[in-house]
C-alpha cells in the first residue's frame, strides 16, 4: 500500500499518527507538495478523484481518500491498539465524538487558519476575515464544551486514547500556525492536550 | 430506543431514511421543535451533551448524536439492506464518498441555507451573505465532480444505494428551501437525484 501524504498538513498527520500508534511500517509514504500544487496535477486527480491529501492506494488499485475513512480501514488490518471502538456501541460513541471534534473544532480551526494566514492566501484563492472569525468563535464554543467533558474524562471518547483525541489535537496544533492558543481558563483541555502531545506517536507527520 | 428528531430538518431526515430503508419500527420517535429552541433546553442538553438533533437514546441510557454515527449503529442491529459496506474495503469506499458528500455538498448547502433563508435568521444569530455565497460555490464545484462520477456509476459509493446517496440527496433537498436547483447541464446528477427521490423511504422525515 502507498500513502500519499504531505508533511505538516493536518489531515495527513491524522493518518500518520494512527499508523505510528499501531506501529504500521509496511505502507510506502509518497510525499505530495501541496504548496506547489502537486495534489492538483491531472495524474494525482486521476488517481484519487479529488485534489486532496491524504489518500491510501491499496494493492488492488483502489484509492481511499478522507483521513478518518483511511484510519478505520487501517484498523481493520492492524487492530491494536484499538482506536475506533471494540463493539458497535463503543464504535458509535467514538464516531460521535470524532465527528464533534471534526465539525466543531478541527474543521473550523482549519478554516480559520486558511482564511487568516498570509502564507496560505495562494492556496485558498480568496481569504475572508468574516469566515476566519466566524469559525474561530464556533471552535471556541466547542472548546468550552470539551473542557467541561474533560473535567471527569481522561480522554474524549473512551477510557483510553482514540481517533477522537487525534482529530482534536491535530486541529488545535494546526492553529498554532496563526499563534492560536486555547483560553488559559480551560484547564481540563490543557491537561488533556499536554498528554496527547506528549505521546511518542504525536510527532509522526507533524 | 428513542430517536430525538425534528420533522423536515436535514440531519434527522438522514436517520429516518436509514430506518425506513431497513424497515425499523421499534424505535420511539420523540419530536423536538428546534424552531422554538427545544434542543437548547437544559433537559435536552443534559441528555445529549450538545444542542443537536438527531440523537438516539439506547436502552442502557447512552445517547448517540451525529446522524452518520447513529446510522452505522442502527446497521449493526438491522443489517439489511446494507448501507455502510459489507467488508472493510467496501466500508472504506462508502465512508470516503459519504464524507465527500457531507463536507463538499451537504454541509456547504446547509450553511448556504442557514445564512440566506429569512426564516432561519433567528436560529442562526447573525446571517452573512459572504458565508452563504462561499458555501454555495464550493458545493457547485463538487456537484460537477459528482456529475462526472455518476456518468458511469448508478449510485455514488457502490453498485447499490448507500448512506452516501442519502447524505447527498438530503443535502440537495434541503437547498430547495431557498429554491436552489442544480445546474441543468448536470444531467447525470439529475438522473441519480430523480431515482433517489423516488424511493419509498425518501419521504420519511421529509
Amino acid at each position: 500500500m502507498k500513502l500519499y501524504t504531505s508533511h505538516r498538513a493536518p489531515n495527513p498527520r491524522r493518518v500518520r499518527w494512527v499508523m505510528a500508534e499501531k506501529g504500521v511500517e509496511d505502507v510506502e509514504l509518497v510525499e505530495v507538495d501541496i504548496m506547489v500544487g502537486e495534489h492538483k496535477t491531472p495524474e494525482y486527480r486521476a488517481r484519487v478523484g479529488v485534489p486532496h491529501v491524504p489518500a491510501l492506494e491499496l494493492d488492488d488499485g483502489t484509492t481511499i481518500s478522507e483521513s478518518v475513512a483511511i484510519g478505520r480501514y487501517l484498523e481493520s488490518l492492524y487492530p491494536e491498539p484499538n482506536l475506533f471502538g471494540r463493539d458497535a456501541r463503543e464504535q458509535a460513541v467514538i464516531e460521535m465524538w470524532t465527528r464533534r471534534c471534526e465539525f466543531y473544532l478541527a474543521n473550523p480551526m482549519m478554516l480559520n487558519v486558511r482564511h487568516s494566514h498570509p502564507a496560505l492566501a495562494a492556496l485558498e484563492g480568496t481569504q475572508m476575515s468574516e469566515i476566519a472569525d466566524y469559525n474561530r468563535l464556533g471552535a471556541e464554543r466547542f472548546m468550552r464544551t470539551l473542557d467541561r467533558h474533560l473535567a471527569d474524562h481522561a480522554f474524549i471518547a473512551a477510557d483510553r486514547f482514540t481517533i477522537a483525541d487525534i482529530v482534536a489535537t491535530v486541529g488545535l496544533d494546526f492553529a498554532r500556525l496563526v499563534k492560536y492558543r486555547p483560553s488559559e481558563d480551560l484547564t481540563n483541555l490543557a491537561r488533556w492536550l499536554g498528554e496527547c502531545r506528549a505521546r511518542p506517536a504525536a510527532t509522526a507527520g507533524a
